[in-house]
Order: C-alpha cells, then structure tokens, then sequence
C-alpha cells in the first residue's frame, strides 16, 4: 500500500501526478524537453539511460516503462525489447555504439553520486565521439531518474509485475509524450 | 574544471542552466512549483528539505545557496543563517517543530534510496501532525535534490568556497523566483 491516499487503478508515477498535478504538469513538460525535445541523442538512446539508471535504483516501475518506451521508438519488435532488457542489467555487453556504452558508463556514475564522475570516464566518451551536449544530456538525465526512482519508490506506489503490463503505455508516451501521459492520469 | 565548456563566470547549476536553455527553461518553472509554488509546508520549510539533502549529498553548491534562499525567507538575520546550518547537519537538534523534524528524517530517507522510507518514519511525521500532501511534497523535494546535486557535481561545476557568496543569490531568488534566475543567468 502507498505511504499516502493515491487513486488505486493509477500505477507508480502516474498516480503522484494524479494527485498533485501542480507539480504534474511542469514535471510533465520538463520530461518531455529531456527525453523527447531537441537533443544530438536519439529518444530511443536516452530512454536507454532512463531505463539503466532506474534498474540501478531497483525501480521495477520506471525501468519497465522506460525501456517499454524506448524499445516502442525503436519499432516494438521482441529483439528491441531484448535490448533494452540487457541495456538495463550489463551495457558493455548489449548491442549499442561504443559511445554509447561510454555513455552508460557515466549515468551509472551519476547513480551512485554526482562526485564519482571521473575525468577519466568523460574522457573515454570524448574518445567514441561523445559532445559537450551530449555529456551534459547524459549526466541531467541520469540525476533526473534519481529523482523519479526515489519519488515513485518513496511513496511505495503499487507497481504492476510483469513487463507486459508496461507495454501499451510506452507505446502511448513514445507518440504522444509524456506531457500528455500526466495530464490524461489527472483527468 | 567543468566536465563540459561552461561560462566561467556562473557558478553551479547557473552554469549549466545557461549552457542549455532547452532544459532549463522547464527546469526552472519546475523549480518555483515545487519551492515557491503553492503547498501546506511554508517556502523557509522546503528550503530546510532542500538544503538537509543537498548537505547528505555533499553538494556544496546546492547546500550553500538553498540555505540562503530559505535564511532570506526568514528575514536574512543571522540568526536565520545559523538555523539552516544547523538544519543541514543535524535537523533533531535544530530549532524546528516537531513535525519538520519528523519530516526531514523522511527526507534522509529518500537521499539514501526510495525504498528506504518507512512505513515507521511516515507514522511518525503523521503522529506530528503532518498531511498527505506535506508528505508528498517532501518525498518529491527530497527526490528533486537528488537530481540537482548530481546535475551540479556530475558535470564538475565551478563552486564558490565562501558561504558569503551565496548570500546576494538567495535574496534575489527569495524575491524573484528560479524561472527569472535561470532566465537571467542565461541572457
């Protein structure tokens, strides 16, 4: 049960916004410039650092959604959600770029403090190709799941096992946001 | 150094919030809901949540200008000051209710991990008197640092030593809000 009244049929984050949408909506707006606004990072890559930063947190709802979300961008066959599965458990063995695993590298420095970031670990991303721009994008959206991981865990939202629950609703943000998603749990 | 080109001369998260208009625009909206926003907990007692995490994360930055933020609330005297240093070290001996104690335990909680908020913690803020939505705005205050902190040390800000520095910007943020702080730091 959750530590506060939340409406029971709205699972993890989506019932938090249901209830204070004053702060729903510009989270709403905030995640939607971060994972689906202007970025060199595809959507699909940066759902890919959503989803590992909230397995790293051990938060079953978000690492479901996130990675139902990405692999919705990359089409929604079985192998891209097999990707976002091992992106999420081991990113040096999954099939993405090498800047991208140095990427990952960075979000999982993120995770554990924002100190333990070393020069060497921008360094190596630099190597594979990695911009200002992207670093920056890498590194706010990694801290950013450590605030959603902790805010939808915190509350002891009810999170619906199995993946599949996941799927219909990651399809539904990767076309039409996430903006949307809050204000569609309020109404 | 900064991991990534920054203005030299802005300092912690203004740095970066000028570096990336995109996000700290929402960011900055965000911001003023969640601190200056409408809620049950006053504007000096979200500036105590913030600058207690942003202490337990070691973010210099964070700690030092959310202190003053919340001092400038309180009319800036010194006495003021010297509360929200004790606020950030050791919130069961400060000068503060019964409640905000049992609040800012709730709020070390989540600094640690989502999953570390007890059902025990959440009792006892209640027995103080505290609501759903005081308890709610703290998990997601508590939460939303933990992004934060990262954000300013994952990226290796440049950060004022002096705790005098940050002074001028909290009464400027006090008065003026986050959005028009990030919209200046950006022009």
């Amino acid at each position: 049960m959750a530590h506060i009244s939340l409406r029971e049929d709205l699972p993890g984050i989506v019932g938090l916004l249901a209830f204070r949408p004053e702060t729903a909506q510009p989270l709403g707006v905030f995640t939607d410039a971060l994972l689906q606004g202007p970025s060199p990072l595809s959507r699909a890559e940066r759902e890919m650092i959503a989803a590992h930063v909230s397995f790293r947190n051990d938060c079953h709802f978000c690492r479901q959604s996130h990675a139902a979300v990405g692999a919705a961008h990359l089409g929604g066959r079985e192998q891209d959600h097999a990707l976002f599965e091992a992106v999420q458990f081991d990113p040096a063995s999954a099939l993405v770029s090498p800047k991208m695993k140095a990427l990952l590298t960075i979000a999982g420095l993120v995770q554990r403090g924002g100190k333990t970031v070393t020069v060497e670990a921008i360094e190596a991303a630099r190597r594979e190709g990695a911009s200002d721009v992207e670093i920056h994008d890498t590194v706010l959206i990694a801290a950013a799941f450590c605030m959603f991981n902790r805010y939808v865990d915190g509350l002891g939202t009810w999170q619906p096992d199995e993946p599949a629950a996941y799927r219909g609703m990651g399809q539904q943000i990767a076309e039409g946001g996430y903006a949307l998603a809050g204000v569609r749990a309020g109404a």
